[in-house]
This record gives structure tokens, C-alpha cells and sequence, in this order.
């Protein structure tokens, strides 16, 4: 499998991890199964949507390729079927989460260097891509969002982010060394943080 | 009159319904002629902006023909001084806003589909379209969103940029007839929702 | 210094007293310092940034002109140290998203109307370079948004906004005396109403 075709399906996975998390949380507000598709949607693909609108360098990615909605639509639906399993395994989903965190972050900051987009704004559009879409799903929902709670999430986001961001320009590395690299700086952030209840100082004053 | 200029009114038509449905959440709340007007703007065209934005397939709509900013600012302006009279005739509104989905449903559909979008794809515009405008407008009020109340809304939505998006594939039908039977089909799921009280089954486990 | 240089300095404070706002929002509800940055940035950029989407005429501005982010980060960061004396000299925060609003609501419009908007739109987009950043800001914090408070702050972009798509019509009159009008006039209202506790009325029936 090439190194294109991998991203790919690891973005489908991400996608997927996303969408059950926005499926979920209809299943705890007692929704009906169009709202789950509705909430598992805009939570798969929201990140993304913000960070192609801004970037204006082409069409909106499940516009260009609508395996990502049906991707949306089936998990939405299996999660109908599915929640009570799932969430007693909520622990699995927190760490897929974690993944799809990882992998948004760095593949949103590539698409936007790809785009020629300076180092800070694609870094923005790394972390946007990898947060939004909950941001987005908690808004609407009317929740204190996930985004704001002390754990580390953010942070780990930033970090696949900005290591991307410094080591693409290096001379002589493989890109797919990488992305690897970073990929695997943020979920390992992401995990001890919530191995060790990794938090960043709240503001006291 | 031509079919054109029948779906340009008819599309005013309905950006008036939903314009007004915002600016009497503005009075709900007892706020003052601007924020009418913001509501019921944001209200009367949130959801075709979406649409327009997303699709990246020329100017948003209110951007390129000022009539719609126009008739959601006069709307609004009357509803300040005519909302008295108007929540007492609440069903006429109830019917009026089924009358704006049906129609908002299925156009947004079509220029989806015009805009050379894949049917999955015109069909999420379309249910954008007729129902994004009140999603805003909750949010920002911070109310429960009414599209998550259990009365069949989305669904009815859902029908009609359904069966319009597989009409309009089939050779030989009269695009005009594809259009009204679209329309007529989300109308009529909606109207026996809101007679009968039709609802889909809410997650219970 | 030039009238462009001008503007583009007084177009950059803006944004930080935007940024400020938002960072002390963060302050109230003790988050940690990637949601200072977080908000600061949103509300310092997010009606600029709605605007650039809208017009689709050129680069979303932070996107063009990496500044801007730069000067949300720094002053997001300082917040974090200094929001204590900053909310102890609260009036001139008040006084400084005054000039922050008269500046936003006039350059926005001018933005649009460069963009060759038609007059009714060009108000519009200035209205909301001034006041959705702070309206995205209160949405995600689940605050009740500051611009349904009673106090007169849209009507003092709107002011600003339409003064100046009236003038800049006006042969013979040069811009820089037109954007300065047009801006004291904003600045002014909203100084009264300060000052005086100036309120549109409330809908009351």
C-alpha cells in the first residue's frame, strides 16, 4: 500500500472516530436516528469543512469525495444500533479518539502547507481540523464543550501541529517519516495525558 | 408567469417565512428592532448561505441580488410592530414555515445539483438549506434547538430533496413537475406530522 | 504616514482590543492558556473573517497577512499574565472595543464596497466585522451574547457603517476625511451611550 492511499484510509478511520463521538452524544440527549446522523456528521467533517472554506484552495473535501459523508451516514447509523456496547467500551473510543486527533491535526497542517499557506496559519488549520468538529457538536447541543475541559487535548493537537510544520521543511527527511513522527508525538501527548490525568494549569487569578 | 420567476418568488417567499419566524424569537426574548433584524436575517438566509459558501459555485445568493437582505429587513421591521397579532394566528406561521421547508428543501437541492454537486452531496445542501437557519438562530439564543424536538422536521426536509434529487435523474419528466411533486411530498409529510403529531422514535437504551 | 499605513496600524489595534476581549472571557471562566489564545483569536479575527468567506473576493485576511494571528497570540499570551490589572482598568477596555468598533464597522464596510458589494450588503459585512467575534465568542462560552444587551453597540456600527457607504458616493469628498467621519460618528454614538446609558426600547408587548 502506497503512502497516499494509507493516509487516505487512516483519514476515513479518523473521520469515523469523529463521526461516533458526534453520534454518541445524540444517544445521551435521547435523539431520534436523523438527528444522530445529523450530529455524527457535522462532528466528522466539521473540522475539515472550516479549515477547506478558509483555505479556499479548492472544493470542500466531502464534496470532492463523498465516501466521507457515507462514512458519516454509516457509522451514525451502526451507532443507533450499537451505543449501548460502545460506550461500555468507552475506553476503546477514548483512544480512538486520540488517534483521529493525531491524525487530523498533522494531515489538516499538510493540506494546508500544501496550499501554500504560511507556517502559522497552516498550524491554526492543524489544530482547527482536529477540534472543531466537537467544538461545533457541543455548540449546537448547548454543552460546555470537551475543548474546554483541563485535560490535554488541545495541546497534543498543537504539538502533532507544529512538529509537522518544523520538520516538512527540514531537507533530506521523508515526508512519510514525518508525518509518522508527528502523528505519533501527538497521540503519544494525548495518551500519557490521559494515562497520568495530564492537565495544563487552569487560570487562578 | 415562467417557471423562473414562479421559484424566485416563491424563494422570497420562503425567506420571508423564516424571517419572520427569527424576529418573533427576537420578541420572545424581548429584544430591541436591531436584533429583529439580525435574527431575522440570520434566520431568513443562514441556511442558503451555508449552502452557497460550501458549494463554492458562484456568489452567496443575498450577496447577488439584494431583494432577499431587503425582504428580511421589512419583514422583520413588521414583525416589531406586528407581533402581537401574528403569534395569535400562530398556526397560520406553523403552516407558512412548513410551506418555506418544502420549498427551501427542494431549490436548495436543485442548485446543488446545477452546480454539477453528486446527489449525496445535494441532498445534505438541501436539507441545509431548509434547516440551518433555525439551528443558528438557537444557538445564538441559546435555546434547545426546535430541529431536535421529536416532531418530524428534518424528515419531512429529507423527502423532499430525496425525491427530487431522484426525479430529476429520470429522462422525459418535465423538470417543473419533478419540482412541484418534490415540494408537495416534504409538504404533505410535514402537514400530517403537525396534524397528527407524527413523530420518529427517540434512542430509548 | 501614509492613509493606508494608518489604516493598517489602526486595523491591527483593532484586532487586539478584539483579542483582549476574548482572552478575558477566558480569564472569567479560568481556562487554561490555549483557550486564551483560542478566544482571543476568534474574537479577534472571527467578523473579519465571516466577512473575507462572504465577499469571496481575495484570501481570508490572517490567511494573506500572517500579522494578524501573530498580534492575537501575543496579546493572548499577555492577558494571561496581565488580565488582573487589565480588568481592574476595565473602562478603558470599554473605551478601547469602543474604538475597536468604530474602526471594524467602517474598514468592513470599506472592504466590501471595494469588492464592488452594492451599498445594502457593504453595511451589512461592516456590521459584522464588528460584532460577530464577539458574538461567536459569547456562543461558544455559552454566555448570553453582549450584543443583545440593551445598551446601543450594533446600532453604533451600524451608524459608522452606513455613514460611510453614503459618503464614499459623495464626488469630490476625499476618502480619508470620509473613513474619519465616518468613524468618529460610530465612535461617538457608542461614547454616548456609555456615557449615558443610551438603550434602544425593548420589545414590550
Amino acid at each position: 500500500m502506497t503512502l497516499a492511499a494509507l493516509l487516505y484510509w487512516t483519514d476515513l478511520l479518523a473521520v469515523a472516530v469523529f463521526a461516533i463521538s458526534g453520534a454518541l452524544a445524540a444517544a445521551e440527549q435521547k435523539l431520534d436516528v436523523l438527528a444522530f446522523i445529523l450530529f455524527g456528521t457535522i462532528t466528522g467533517v466539521g473540522g475539515g469543512t472550516l479549515r477547506d472554506l478558509l483555505l479556499q484552495a479548492g472544493p470542500v473535501f466531502w464534496i470532492a469525495d463523498t465516501h466521507y459523508l457515507w462514512v458519516c451516514i454509516g457509522v451514525s447509523l451502526g451507532t443507533w444500533y450499537l451505543a449501548p456496547p460502545l460506550r461500555a467500551r468507552v475506553r476503546i473510543l477514548v483512544w480512538a479518539d486520540a488517534a483521529g486527533l493525531a491524525l487530523f491535526s498533522v494531515l489538516g497542517t499538510a493540506k494546508a502547507l500544501g496550499a501554500e499557506a504560511p507556517m502559522v496559519v497552516a498550524v491554526v488549520m492543524g489544530v482547527m481540523s482536529a477540534s472543531f468538529g466537537s467544538l461545533i457538536r457541543d455548540t449546537l447541543l448547548n454543552r460546555s464543550p470537551v475543548l474546554l475541559e483541563p485535560e490535554i487535548y488541545v495541546t497534543a493537537a498543537l504539538l502533532g501541529a507544529v512538529s509537522y510544520a518544523l520538520l516538512a521543511d527540514v531537507p533530506g527527511l521523508d515526508d512519510g517519516v514525518v508525518l509518522l513522527v508527528a502523528m505519533v508525538s501527538a497521540f503519544a501527548l494525548r495518551a500519557a495525558a490521559i494515562l497520568f490525568d495530564l492537565r495544563l494549569p487552569n487560570y487562578r487569578r
